[in-house]
């Protein structure tokens, strides 16, 4: 009889296990603006699907392997980092000095931990460096040179600056630097280029993992002709990134000074648990405040439920998923 | 009859200007953390009483004649980057390179349009930088040397960052790190020193002017001994700074860390509009999330019924209010 009891106690406590287990689910971004299927030629929109299918990947064998999502974040965003269609890493955008400044933070909703770097120029994964700062560091943000060099102290391969500049980013930059000449715009004319060249933005993933855990991460270059110190939302806990178990996970893209002004990815947590707004109302009303406010972009947004929101005030965003019934979808417009 | 109207018309407007007027408001804090009645210097009560005091009435007289609580906030917050007594500006903690890294946020709660500066050690009063990037530039948050270049663009009074280092800044440091060295800690160690050396945390300032426009600001040196480079809440829109007519106006001093995490200063926004929280109820509970989290300070807050929030976990806090009844109060201890 003890004998049965026990047995029936491991079988109800093994199928709780397995049952109880979340399905993984993969949300990523990879930036918003004017991206419109007539503007687009057909090649390069198969190398975006692709791009955006194998980021997805990455991240989902993370997770199926029981990986947490915090790894699988950061997995996912090394691969958008490292691909020169996507304005983060290799591929950022240029400040008015025809540098790349990257920004880059992470989040774990499991313990409210983070972490956050600015204004770096040297370290290959900025991604990875906002890891480190979480994991290694008594501190959650760190900026510039004292960036670099806890990156580099912490094993991180470093790089030349130059490394991240390709060819199309310097002539999109003297594009649009010679158009604002011509047009003798006043300083307040570099709020707007972005969306006419179409790569606004960053690069972003939220994931679930088995554990039912979520995180977020966002990386970017920030705004092209941006002043050189220009720091965007993307490192910004709150307003870029924010992750909570109990509310959702999230990662912003788009008119970064909107998104801090109006502290977007904690707004959106904070209407699905203080007002119990769905995951796609809360997103939705953040975003509309962006709006309201000027601005533009989107959003992608993920809770424990596995719920899925991805809403933007733009022509397009890259955007994907494989949910929890493992359907994977790539999107680019509306 | 025409004119009788008109007259009246003209009677009802102008009672209805008188009357609708909002009494202005201020409160300060100048940090928290191990301020303690039976440590303190006789001399040195007298004087932080005496400087906050004459804070307020900086701030508060540039309301009673009608300036905007914008104004008000950074002319309080001015004298008190300027003030040796305070973790802000002249008399900023030093980084573990015994250099001055100040950051400092300002934010509009009539148009939630915001600015900061970070990591910055060449511009005398960070809060003006950080009201130049808000009024003057498209951006909203600027960091390092781009920040300093902006700020001397616009004309403000640059500095050698000798100029913020005093002897007692100077002292406490060498002290916490031959402790440091003596203990043989790692590096997590340099959490916890704030504390006990009782420097712990920014300058901040909320104010309600005539017109019923909140705004709200933050100024610090950051955290004594922290690595070069990390920036902490203060200059954080919506951890350490944040103001929305619509709900109140916050400034938050403590281990910025955790104030990121939580998001303190939107945290108490978005309770109070959200779920209706009291004002005090709201920045108590953001406050004790923080507790949770492991980490300890204090909050400012006031909204446009002229209520006002002072939280804090520590021993003690700097701070000071005169009311809508225009009644003054500074206070040290719990």
């Amino acid at each position: 009889m003890k004998c049965l009891s026990l047995s029936f106690l491991t079988n109800f406590l093994i199928m709780n296990y397995l049952f109880a287990q979340y399905q993984p689910v993969i949300v990523i971004h990879g930036g918003a603006g004017t991206i419109r299927k007539a503007d687009m030629p057909p090649e390069k929109e198969k190398e975006v699907h692709e791009a955006l299918a194998k980021a997805l990947r990455i991240g989902y064998q993370t997770l199926e392997n029981g990986g947490t999502s915090l790894d699988a974040v950061e997995q996912t965003i090394i691969f958008l980092e490292n691909h020169p269609l996507f304005n983060a890493g290799v591929g950022s955008v240029l400040n008015n000095k025809a540098q790349p400044e990257l920004d880059a933070s992470i989040m774990n909703g499991a313990t409210l931990e983070a972490g956050a770097v600015a204004g770096v120029s040297r370290i290959k994964q900025p991604i990875s460096a906002a890891k480190l700062v979480m994991q290694k560091s008594p501190h959650v943000f760190m900026i510039g040179k004292g960036a670099e060099q806890f990156a580099k102290e912490q094993g991180l391969e470093m790089v030349k600056p130059n490394y991240f500049i390709t060819p199309e980013q310097i002539n999109q930059l003297k594009k649009l630097q010679k158009r604002l000449k011509d047009q003798k715009k006043n300083q307040k004319a570099s709020l707007s280029p972005n969306q006419e060249i179409g790569k606004f933005g960053t690069v972003g993933c939220v994931a679930l993992d088995k554990a039912g855990n979520l995180a977020a991460g966002t990386s970017t270059g920030g705004m092209i002709n941006k002043r050189y110190g220009r720091v965007g939302d993307a490192p910004i806990i709150g307003a870029g990134t924010y992750a909570d178990n109990n509310s959702c996970a999230v990662s912003a893209t788009g008119h970064g000074e909107y998104f801090i002004r109006a502290n977007v990815a904690f707004r959106i947590a904070a209407l699905k648990t203080m007002q119990n707004l769905s995951l796609q109302q809360a997103a939705q009303q953040a975003l509309d405040l962006v709006q309201k406010l000027g601005g533009s972009g989107g959003v992608i947004a993920l809770d424990r439920e596995g719920n899925i929101a991805m809403p933007f005030n733009t022509d397009g965003m890259y955007r994907g998923y494989i949910d929890k019934n493992k359907r994977m979808e790539t999107l680019l417009y509306k």
